[in-house]
């Protein structure tokens, strides 16, 4: 049986909706790989009754509690006193957590407040564990076996807290085998009629490996998953893998951790090519998810967002005739944009997209979700037309996405 | 007292860390604007017991549940199946919602499998919601006066279904009425000098109002809460943020829902100016923001990503010598493409940056999180160093933010 954690995000802006919780999401992840299960996540908001009985429940069911956000130095701050009285102790200045406190200030070249001198006091009971980047320490305690580990919920400060000592921590702690998962990772094949091609291969898969779809926007990711991390079970995860794979090759795009953008950055960057965008209506989306892979430079030298069409013709040769006559969402626009990008921006492989996000600018012709993407390299310039949804922000995604997606199908067929 | 919520997620791949859960974000801001209390959140996983154990402790503490989660077609959906054992009911087929799965497989020319069609298997005593963009009908249950409401994972599908039936059913049972916040939005000031420049102001505000200090990436919320609407109390609000603006105006960027980059849409436009930007470390990122807001068109031409030197000097006029002499993370280099892109793409305002986001690529010099932002009008040309963190997807939203405060500064200059 793996261990089981259970994460407490503070914060009522949180259950207010103003801020989204990341950090909850990321821990998952790092636990997961550990081998320790995460069997609940609850957010509660900054009240005393809450915290303290959530404190108390969480404790009972998993052997680690890992807790996020209320140590700010503000007094609807509460988790550390909170803390304090479940543990029924008082708090102590903490000199070399104050030193480092100090340290960032001086850094910084700003001055120390009272607010943050307090920061460095500490409950009696608990292990300070020191906050490199920011002014708030986290918290170790342990008693009868189990862990409860308060941190900051600035994200940045957290993994860095995470990484550096907690996680080592709890592995010491608590992991002896763990749990082994495999992904396969599709995209444009809905999940129901993935379902039933594979249907077959799924009911004779043997009772250790357990199966789940896991549907994200535009892709379906398949995960199995063993409790036991043995060489063999390895073997036999794979060979499930292969014995599944030519069924559903053309819409596999990558495995595990891969992202679509990293597979197709890998393709390029093997055949020595480079990739120029020019993207309308995902207004630099597109070319924000490539430019998230750190080395992309490598590959990728740029794009252009034209969101006026008088740029589109201007920059990029795109003839005013052709705008005028099928609209700036057309397939001779796009194919132009995706032609022309690619010389103008001196690369192998250009790629262009022009739609209807919304809410505004459809017609009963060209309704919102209305995309068209085109792809062109040395031997061809194509271009694919999709209809999205009306929701401007996943038209966005989705558009960028099909790019993707598209270009990884055509360096395929090259 | 408003009525409370608890907002359930079920999906074992949000506790692996595999999907990022924004729908308990939405639906938290979405209830909050209602009046209605987001007491908790909790996600658990596919697995029957816990299910089953959350369904009844939550029942017991709030007046409503809603679900999201868990209504797939196929096996490892186990949501539906532990309603219909919570609430000790049976599956009927129901009608309407068969007729909308199947007009949604005939709109899509795809034919419809039998995991799909038992999707209109509904709970005896439901009241089925339509999903009209999906084929998981969500499920209506009361009983002693309390809700619960199981929904799709779908993001879109479930904001859908909750726009056009459960919130307003919700507004109609529990709202009488509500809770009442105002936010003042500052970015350049971290949470702590913030909070001693308003300490005096904060120490006299009237019990009744509530204040909270919401820090996210690069910026603090101040949320001034009140659990009445009248107008009395309304006004006694806006006079506390009088009161307090002058102490802290110039790192105030707006109010409420305001978005820096809506505020800047709203500056130019209503100056009748355009907006280009000529973005290297951040990849597209800034333009993604700018053109997620709906309108955008209207007042930004578009931008230019030049992720290799060579579209520098060859795109914008980027001297190559100021490139080989002072780096293209540099002074000269933002100044000449601030102007460049605001002249070649015909607008009145131009900025740019240029920065190291790493993990790659930093010197002695010019260390990772170096970045260099330009701003150019027809008046001026200015430019300003910044020095962030090692992280480059922090570097990158930190720049986006400083390029987007920057337009804001200097606009309010003009």
């Amino acid at each position: 049986m793996p261990a089981k954690a259970i994460l407490i995000s503070i914060g009522d802006e949180i259950l207010y909706g103003q801020t989204l919780d990341t950090n909850s999401h990321w821990i998952s992840g790092e636990l997961d790989s550990l081998g320790i299960r995460v069997m609940k996540k609850v957010t509660i908001g900054d009240t005393k009754e809450e915290i303290l009985s959530c404190l108390a429940e969480s404790e009972k069911l998993a052997e680690m509690v890992l807790i996020t956000g209320g140590l700010g130095p503000t007094n609807d701050d509460l988790t550390k006193p909170c803390l304090v009285e479940y543990f029924d102790t008082h708090l102590v200045q903490n000199k070399s957590m104050l030193e480092n406190i100090q340290k960032l200030f001086e850094k910084a070249g700003r001055e120390m407040s009272e607010l943050n001198e307090k920061q460095a006091d500490m409950p009696a009971n608990c292990t300070p564990i020191a906050n490199v980047i920011g002014t708030a320490p986290g918290m170790w305690f342990e008693r009868n076996g189990k862990v409860i580990v308060s941190m900051p919920g600035v994200p940045y400060e957290m993994k860095r807290m995470m990484k550096d000592t907690i996680l080592p921590k709890l592995k010491e702690m608590f992991i002896e085998d763990g749990i082994y998962h495999r992904m396969i990772r599709t995209i444009g094949i809905p999940e129901s009629v993935l379902a039933q091609k594979i249907k077959d291969w799924e009911d004779s898969l043997p009772k250790h490996i357990k199966l789940a779809y896991l549907p994200t926007m535009g892709s379906v990711k398949l995960r199995l998953t063993t409790s036991e991390e043995t060489k063999a079970i390895k073997q036999e995860v794979q060979d499930q893998i292969d014995k599944v794979l030519p069924t559903i090759e053309k819409y596999v795009y990558g495995f595990d951790d891969d992202e679509i953008e990293e597979v197709i950055g890998r393709a390029l960057k093997n055949s020595g090519l480079t990739l120029a965008v020019a993207e309308s209506c995902t207004g630099g989306y597109l070319s924000h998810k490539i430019t998230s892979i750190p080395g992309s430079s490598g590959w990728f030298n740029g794009a252009f967002v034209p969101y006026s069409n008088k740029l589109k013709n201007q920059q990029l040769k795109v003839d005013e005739k052709i705008i005028l006559e099928h609209g700036a969402v057309s397939e001779p626009v796009v194919l132009a944009l995706a032609k022309n990008v690619r010389e103008e921006f001196m690369s192998d492989v250009g790629v262009s997209i022009s739609g209807v996000a919304g809410p505004g600018g459809g017609t009963k012709e060209k309704p919102v979700g209305t995309v068209w993407i085109g792809y062109s390299d040395k031997k061809k310039t194509v271009a694919k037309k999709f209809q999205f949804t009306k929701d401007r922000g996943i038209n966005i995604q989705y558009s960028a996405l099909a790019a993707l997606n598209m270009i990884r199908i055509n360096l395929d067929k090259d």
